[in-house]
């Protein structure tokens, strides 16, 4: 198994904009700065604060500039925002604090960008021509591009391989005719459709088709098998991943009808695979164990970590019969 | 990854017994004989209901008879309980409902067999010759045995392969010297150490040493990455699996300070992977989720699994901007 694993991963951190998104309004300015700072402290070094979207829809990320302006930044670590219109990319780069990267977002699933972002898939992409100019008038260059949806949707089910094929040609033919080269490219599972068979089929897929750029993955645990998506993801190399500490964030979408979906992959569960598989992360467990009980005590109910509630393995019990001191 | 899965793994039911011994007492009979009548009907061939223990030191088992006479019995199903002392097995041969199986238990560490089972590893080891004689006696064929804590615990850390493969040979000798055959040997992560690497060259170990024995795998979630650890037994041909409906279950000894470990494997997680994979499990997992969601109700708190709150994916949604009828 082991000698597809690469040596050293990097976890990117989403549970401040995954989590507080879809919790109610209210958690103070301070309590996130707090969560965010924690979570610097751990050797994270991509953490993705808030996101720039309209106060109407996500009232919860409407103080997204005062909660950037809050946060005392540790250097070497990016604190990225989230933005998916001109308006909210301005109101990004009028806060100081953003790390701005040239981010574009494709969606394998028509339905699911409607939904997301009031156009279809296919406008959704031919608009992405747009987002190239602006991030270079604002002299950023194209990074990295996200494909939402890519194994599938809760409105139009699963996402065919050729589908999503089509969505990474065009990705590949906006490069060439804009003249740039992407250096990540996720395939997000945005609402957990992925299992291990089509996470190593579709990374392969867009490594013949982006051979250049470096793969990543944004997983949801909706169903129970994220962890496994993980290791799957692992085994054929993939070094780079989206998660959330706690497990922190879920999808408004899907599975409101049973009590709600779980969210991102668990940072410290999955950086806790990546201990014990011999795999490098440049974490500190503890830390992340200490953010995530953080995280829980803020949002004030049981997280879906699963780490935070047992500890390490290496956390041993008195066995009956020892005297304690 | 495909080529090594197995065409179709048995799931064997552990939820009934895992779940409730650890809650507190006072759950009806009538609310467990139901859900063990909900998990008949999804397929499951074998259930472990109750174990028949030291009312004193586990008195939620304490009414294990009444439960087995209160279900009615599926035909096909087997409905086994779990004992570890002669009294407790007398208990379970006097209640006429239970598919009695002639199972050893051995421990890889010491200390938690004392904690467990009062006496240490070895001795426990030599015990399991009384435990032929008297199954032999009661004309029951020695089938099954268990390594618990096969991987580690929590008094004594990673249990090494050297010491698993001391006990592996113990059974070994055991069944030269008393003349039978085990069926199915389980190697039984109780407190949640295994993961991916360690499954795959523990299931090796346990094949070369007991070549003729189908290797299952019981394995808990403590650490989140139970379903990666799955995944890595079902790639190197294991078929056959405890699990936990809804997750039930825990461990005692484990993670008190931080809010109690997690279960067993969720069963219909399980399921669903398998479902994904294309390995057929002979289960209904609609029916499934409903005895999750029956095991949620009886509980009375959110439990562990995943699917039971994001639903199937072909559970689609209406698409924004479409009439509903």
């Amino acid at each position: 198994m082991a000698h597809e694993l690469p040596k050293h991963i990097d976890i990117h951190e989403e549970g401040p904009r995954e989590g507080f998104q879809i919790e109610p309004p209210g958690f103070t300015i301070a309590d996130r700065a707090a969560l965010i700072e924690a979570l610097a402290d751990t050797g994270l070094r991509h953490i993705q604060v808030a996101s720039f979207v309209s106060a109407k829809r996500v009232p919860q990320m409407a103080d997204a500039p005062e909660l950037f302006a809050a946060v005392r930044k540790r250097a070497g670590v990016q604190y990225t925002g989230l933005w998916l219109s001109p308006q909210g990319f301005e109101r990004a780069r009028a806060t100081p604090q953003v790390d701005l990267t040239g981010t574009l977002y494709f969606y394998a699933s028509d339905a699911f960008s409607r939904a997301n972002n009031g156009i279809g898939a296919a406008d959704n992409a031919q608009a992405q021509r747009a987002w190239v100019a602006r991030y270079r008038q604002a002299g950023l260059p194209i990074s990295t591009a996200y494909v939402m949806t890519a194994f599938g949707c809760s409105f139009e089910g699963v996402i065919s391989e050729e589908q999503l094929a089509h969505t990474l040609r065009f990705v590949a033919d906006l490069e060439e005719s804009e003249g740039f080269r992407l250096d990540t490219f996720y395939l997000a599972d945005t609402v957990g459709m992925a299992n291990p068979a089509s996470v190593q089929r579709r990374v392969a897929l867009a490594r013949r088709i982006l051979p250049h750029a470096r793969i990543g993955l944004h997983l949801h645990d909706t169903r129970g098998i994220g962890m496994a998506n993980a290791l799957a993801a692992l085994q054929v190399g993939v070094d780079l991943f989206d998660a959330s500490i706690a497990g922190l964030g879920g999808c408004p979408f899907c599975g409101s009808a049973h009590g709600g979906a779980a969210g991102n992959i668990c940072t410290e569960d999955l950086a806790f695979l990546c201990r014990e598989l011999g795999i490098e992360t440049g974490l500190d467990i503890d830390k992340l164990l200490h953010a995530a009980r953080l995280a829980e005590k803020i949002i004030g109910r049981r997280l879906e970590g699963r780490l935070m509630h047992s500890g390490l393995p290496e956390e041993l019990h008195a066995a009956p019969g020892t005297s304690a001191a």
